[in-house]
């Protein structure tokens, strides 16, 4: 295989987000050699931290807990984020607000919802330091609060995350989710339902059911597939796609949340021994909440990690296209070939 | 006027870019506090800087001079980046590539231009403290390359833009700027246009040329207006649009290019002064080289600045949609009233 050094340069357009991604290999170092400088490590903040066990009192409220029952010990909780950036309390109102002027710019109060999923009750121990099945019943958890928050009929699009390390956005190390429900689809969600309508339309197929080539392959489930993307965004970003068509993430019944939860916790553990525990973010693509029936054969849910491995500067702030120093055969190569002790 | 803390969430969806924008108070410090705890301050690498005067031999080719005569010291030069994203030499070839696999995505070989603009000779210097007319050659000089770039058939769009301190992605200190020229019109450009041609049809006016509200203004020149726009992305994010209609940014002539250098070094004083010198991009948005007629009406170019005072995490890279602490008017009004020296 070549290495990136002696490519040259190539632009591919990704046909489920519609956007161009520059692969620049002048820019690369040696894939091996790009390991994270900043690594996620925890800080010490455990006597404080509001997510370790005996410190619930420090949280907004509880919305549930795993197990349910209180005479055991917790093993997730979720709970309102006690800064959220929308108001759960709105909802009377929802509708057009019009203060503060702005001409033809729609405004709307922020009504929604902004939770946290804390995936383990101990400040030591990440996600992917759970078993298999312990991730699956995170995963089991956030379908349940999706499911309860698609009863509110202002929620349109309800967003599910994860920011690990704080130069991936998490401003407290203990291991947690989060998860926003939003009264609009976002501009980046339209925009990928529509590329994937315009897929099916030319080919009468669902653009995520077509199986990736050997060459970005990087690991399969029984239910789930992990590969680099094509036009990847940015270098070794991993996307974990259902092979069966799935628009909405929160259709997974339990026996693939579990098969999910191994294959997550895998590619988190590759990218950690790899890339020096990187932060990351990782994401539930999944579909807005009203998805009309036309569409529902086009849109597959996904779930899209990504290491934060370059600087977003000011070329993809204003483009929206990305600049990759490493390309995704390589990316996926590397991944692959990784040894990792489940 | 009311402070982020005792304001509602509100959602805003920007006219331009057609993104929604969460404001979000109760992530709010107060907006007099949101100084940059990573202050931009320059390395001290000056014997080693390829940027500098005397180390020209360290850099890639200039494509050109100010002043052009050689016997007098240089101003500005524009060179080749060292370490190109695209690359210059492969316009022979630049239709479709192939290789790499990937189905129905889109493939095209590298080709492009990615130049550097050494704002001053001097490593101490930032363009801030340049005089008006000065910063005003640094814009004439942007002009004169994007009309050279023009020149190649390939090129569909010129993206401006530059990266201030190392965490808005400036790799040297030294001050510089940056120009891609792209033989694709990235999809934020293609949005922008779509959005600026629906306002235009349903309101017979270009959305751009609206006088801002007097909330959200921050200052005036003779030819052009600076302001927070509406919907900011980022706390701080300031706008300078031509008071006159323009599509492209290579039509200002030698007099408003003089006039922008001055409320350019003004907006970029006062982020220094009040947000304790943070980093920040700013980027040019202009329009594709190929704009049909019936869009040259509803397009308007401008100069997009935006300090880096927060995380884009998770939540931002799944939706596209930016949670801001701080309200525009708010925003606005703490930039009208820090005093610069001039």
């Amino acid at each position: 295989m070549m290495t990136s050094q002696n490519r040259l340069p190539q632009l591919r357009k990704d046909a489920i987000t519609g956007r161009w991604v520059v692969f620049s290999p002048a820019r690369a170092k040696r894939p091996s050699d790009f390991k994270s400088k900043a690594p996620a490590t925890a800080s010490d903040h455990r006597g404080r931290c509001p997510f370790c066990s005996g410190n619930e009192h420090m949280c907004a409220p509880q919305i549930f807990r795993v197990p349910p029952d209180p005479s055991s010990d917790w093993k997730i909780r979720v709970i309102e984020n006690l800064y959220p950036a929308l108001d759960r309390n709105l909802l009377k109102d929802a509708d057009f607000d019009g203060g503060g002027g702005g001409g033809d710019a729609d405004v709307l109060r922020g009504f929604g919802f902004h939770d946290v999923v804390i995936e383990t009750p101990d400040h030591s121990v990440h996600l992917s330091d759970l078993s298999p099945r312990e991730v699956g019943d995170v995963i089991l958890a956030y379908k349940k609060r999706v499911e309860q928050l698609l009863t509110f009929d202002s929620i349109k699009y309800v967003q599910v995350f994860k920011n690990h390390g704080a130069s991936a956005g998490a401003s407290l190390s203990h291991s947690h989710s989060q998860i926003i429900a939003l009264p609009i689809v976002p501009s980046n969600v339209s925009a990928r339902i529509e590329c994937l309508r315009e897929h099916f339309d030319q080919t009468g197929k669902c653009c995520l059911c077509e199986v990736p080539s050997n060459e970005l392959l990087i690991d399969e489930s029984a239910h789930f597939v992990s590969f680099v993307p094509f036009a990847a965004s940015s270098p070794f970003e991993i996307w974990i796609v259902p092979r069966d068509h799935s628009p909405h993430f929160h259709e997974l019944d339990d026996n693939k949340a579990a098969d999910l939860g191994g294959l997550l916790k895998l590619m988190l553990r590759k990218i950690s021994i790899q890339l020096n525990d990187p932060p990351f973010n990782f994401m539930i693509q999944t579909s807005p909440v009203h998805t009309s029936v036309s569409e529902l054969g086009s849109t597959h849910w996904y779930l899209q990690i990504v290491p934060q491995l370059t600087i977003v500067a000011g070329f993809e702030v204003a483009t929206g296209c990305h600049i990759n120093p490493v390309f995704p055969e390589e990316a996926a190569k590397v991944l692959r070939e990784v040894h990792v002790q489940m």
